[in-house]
């Protein structure tokens, strides 16, 4: 075939290794993916793509594997810039005497837009190409999101408290509103409902997301079942566990991220499969907070699509999801007491394909298909610490570091070249985390 | 005071912030350690050190964390060659269809000799100065170590089966003493007896071990309740649970390393705290096999000495120890049900100080004290995904990365500058191990 019969496209990344997601635990080798305008239009053989396109770039990746971008199910990003400001105490302790008065005193459009410049460099370098994002604030993140072309879900927050954002329960839907009319249209963006959790939202609420939820086809995001305290004190005031009070109000269905679930009866498990909730499994989050041991293989066996997220760097501390899948896949075995449990290959699909389901995104992103967005990250493996190489995927995820990813795409658009953020300010990121530092720690 | 009233030392360190371990919790600012022939001179503002001291070499660490190095109290280094070479597989399928074929054709002294020596380049580039070293061929591991300047205690091993290095019992002993011989004046080496496990030891050789171990002042370093099976056999054969087996032996004292202890009595840990015993907490190990839960916390409340190791790379799959403390702080709190268990602190105390009264060093490594050695690790705090600072201990166990060491002594030694090793060769090291990829994958 000559040069002028082959098809010209953006991109060709030919890389050692692709490990595509779908199907499920395989690794090719000397395989390249083929984007145009943003999209994956190929993933074949190096040979193939070379004699069938012609590219106007061409990145050769010999010592990596390329993966789909990792999608961090659940997050409260601006509080990157609250990393480590409270540790090691019982979690109303920390909530009440540290989060909360930092929280009150901090929180405003700034602060949310640098915290999230934060943490987009700090996902991008680790390899994550999408969030789930939860806080106040959700215009001033979409916005932040939306200049630097990062893909996020926009959680709209909904909590009966007056915060910085909102006073009323009307006020938190009205600009919930406001802010999924301005950014419906906008791409990488989607939003969602986000009603902090049973404890804190109504029923009247939860009934009204539960409407808008059905009426704008988006998904609702919540903290449920975090702790057995929840499950007891929602007995006591409402006679029933928290999920079995949100099935009444209609909130269990294909729409709900359930975050945490540490506390799951054998029925709960069995409801979120048939109805098909997406389970979000934070497991360092969970440790961190001694919240409880989310029962992660006894869900994925159930059938129910198990995502992973890092949850909050205030209770982390960190948005590394090589760290939060390796977590998982280890902690999965000693809480199932069965070392096959969450193997290499399903915490991956977990942390990828799992992630992006649970956003109702499974059909864009989250693994490496024709069709799909180009959302993309490369790992080196020549590192002494990931050698030798017996197994790709268990080298992802038992002992690869972030540090180790080199290369990020987000919709065919390089973020990460060479392990250097392309169009981000490293020095005026650390400049404005040690400024928020010193304002912070006035309250600490 | 003039230039030439000042003391002529070796190097001085002055770093960002300095935390010694002992006093425990304390960070120190803009202080200095200097070193003269090997030995940790003193720990200083540096503007004392400036006045007081005239240094061959002054180091700046501005942004940097200067502590002890790491001590990793259980490894099986030449297994680093094994990393990952079957995940994800109940411990006797893993054991007797994997590791052990493989063991079985490939151990030699090549092989520990290249497995060790990958494994001392990943320690010192992940800040550790020290393992307890648990393998066949501890001659060639002594050697190795001897070689490169990496501190260790070698343990001797004792099992009841013959292999590559020994046949029977008398064998293994008589190789163990001829070891100790050979190294007991070699600086920065220490030697164990590494009897295996009581399921694979017998009591003749317990008592061998416990009298030499007696006569010659050496660590026993042992596998010891590791799973709930081990525990039920022991009931089974000897009538009584394996520690109770030991203590009868006289194996339980101060002497003893017992590495793994998920199952354990309330009277099992007074036990331990009586006598003296320490303990190695191998979190990531533990929940890699599904081996139970080592209640971290109730032993260091009740005074017993924890200690933190990886275990081996079949089974973790690195040598990383931030990961490993960072795991053993988040698992304990979710292990205690308590979120102030095992708080950063204490976790680091156990990597470093507890890591070293293992192995009967305490007395020489594990803090930054005058008149012990300068075994040292540096650790960059500017990296984004470590800002904003409020804790410095906090940020070194729940965020840092291993990748962000910077700089390591060994006995005043350089061994890691500005992340690169010192007089290691990483590209041959990457040749070997990938070589011996190719030597291994056909037993796999």
């Amino acid at each position: 075939m000559s040069q002028t019969e082959k098809r010209a496209v953006d991109t060709i990344i030919g890389a050692r290794w692709v490990v595509p997601v779908e199907p499920h635990g395989v690794v090719l080798e000397n395989h390249a993916v083929v984007i145009h305008k943003g999209q994956i239009l190929a993933l074949v053989p190096q040979a193939e793509a070379a004699a069938a396109y012609v590219a106007a770039q061409n990145v050769a990746l010999d010592e990596h594997v390329l993966m789909p971008g990792l999608v961090n199910a659940h997050t409260h990003n601006p509080m990157t810039l609250m990393r480590g400001i409270a540790d090691d105490l019982p979690l109303m302790t920390w909530l009440t005497q540290h989060i909360w008065p930092a929280e009150a005193k901090a929180i405003s459009p700034e602060f949310v837009r640098d915290g999230v410049e934060l943490a987009i460099a700090e996902m991008v370098r680790g390899g994550t190409t999408c969030c789930n994002e939860n806080y106040f604030f959700p215009d001033v993140q979409a916005a932040t999101y939306r200049r630097h072309g990062f893909r996020a879900m926009v959680g709209l927050p909904i909590i009966e408290f007056p915060s910085a954002w909102a006073k009323t329960s009307d006020e938190y839907f009205d600009k919930a509103l406001g802010v999924h009319d301005e950014y419906r249209d906008t791409a990488l963006l989607g939003t969602a409902f986000a009603p902090h959790a049973p404890y804190t939202v109504s029923n009247a609420s939860f009934e009204r997301t539960r409407l808008l939820s059905d009426q704008l086809d988006m998904p609702v995001h919540v903290h449920v079942h975090e702790t057995a305290q929840e499950v007891e004190d929602s007995r006591r005031d409402h006679g029933v566990r928290p999920l079995q009070r949100l099935q009444g109000l209609g909130i269990v269905n294909d729409h709900l991220i359930a975050v945490h679930m540490t506390q799951l009866t054998d029925a709960e498990i069995e409801l979120c499969a048939e109805a098909g909730v997406s389970v979000v499994h934070c497991p360092e989050s969970n440790l961190k907070l001694a919240s409880g041991f989310c029962p992660a293989e006894r869900l994925r066996r159930a059938g129910v699509n198990v995502a992973i997220g890092t949850d909050g760097c205030a209770s982390n501390n960190d948005l590394d999801m090589f760290g939060e899948m390796r977590t998982a896949a280890l902690l999965a075995k000693g809480v199932a007491a069965d070392a096959s449990a969450f193997d290499a290959a399903s915490t991956l699909r977990a942390a990828t394909l799992g992630s992006a389901r649970a956003l109702g995104w499974g059909d864009r992103i989250g693994s490496l298909e024709a069709g799909k967005a180009a959302d993309l990250a490369a790992v080196r493996l020549d590192a002494l610490e990931t050698q030798p190489v017996f197994h790709v995927i268990s080298q992802l995820v038992y002992a690869c570091g972030r540090h180790q990813v080199s290369d990020v795409w987000i919709a065919g658009e390089r973020k990460l070249s060479g392990g250097i953020l392309v169009d981000m300010d490293s020095a005026d990121l650390l400049a404005r985390a040690r400024s928020w530092r010193n304002r912070l720690a006035a309250f600490d």
